[in-house]
């Protein structure tokens, strides 16, 4: 199979596409309400805990591109970077698997550290 | 194209592969001499630079594994667990651009804030 074949890539770049132009229900249309996502700060179970985390990064986004898309029957990944209003430069990275059309794993990465800083600033602490 | 048969991919796995192995000399081997490393903490440019940040990473690591990979003629895309001495859960994702066999640009995303989290506890600061 070839990336240009992929469900599972069609899939995550209709999530990625919806998201990151703050259409966020349309987004949801492709996420199962029993997805499992793995984030840098743990573990989320179900679309609407899903939501929570995702949707408050998106309030924040004001601009991305795609870096680089894979995927084959069930799996995709993306990388893409993203500019938000705390942090300029925050790249993420996606493993997603996807079964009939919606996402039901997903595996996040990008660097909290900038974002911690960031807030550790906002908030006059250290 | 299929991921089987992506050159970049190949390469990809042979330089992750040695450096999970501890083997830095022979990962080098799939490392360009003029390499752009775009990681967290910044861009980097030549291998000995790359050198510097990869194998002190290399050190600290106890167990890798595997969660996805994909390529096409000439990009690559990892997603890794690992296991650190200072986080037990530290995963990693790489974008790779490779030409003629060796690795040009390489850009990781992972999350710092548990190793920064990991320092400050080490050194009593906070």
């Amino acid at each position: 199979m070839t990336n240009a074949d992929s469900p599972a890539l069609k899939t995550a770049l209709a999530y990625y596409h919806a998201w990151t132009s703050h259409a966020f229900d349309q987004a949801m249309t492709y996420v199962a309400q029993d997805i499992v996502c793995l984030a840098p700060a743990g573990r989320l179970e179900g679309a609407e805990a899903f939501r929570g985390f995702m949707e408050s990064f998106t309030k924040i986004l004001t601009r991305s591109s795609l870096v680089a898309a894979f995927g084959d029957e069930t799996t995709a990944m993306l990388m893409y970077d993203t500019n938000t209003l705390p942090v300029k430069d925050a790249p993420g990275a996606e493993c997603l698997t996807v079964e009939d059309g919606k996402i039901t794993r997903l595996r996040i990465i990008f660097d909290r550290l900038p974002f911690d800083t960031a807030r550790r600033g906002a908030s006059g602490s250290d």
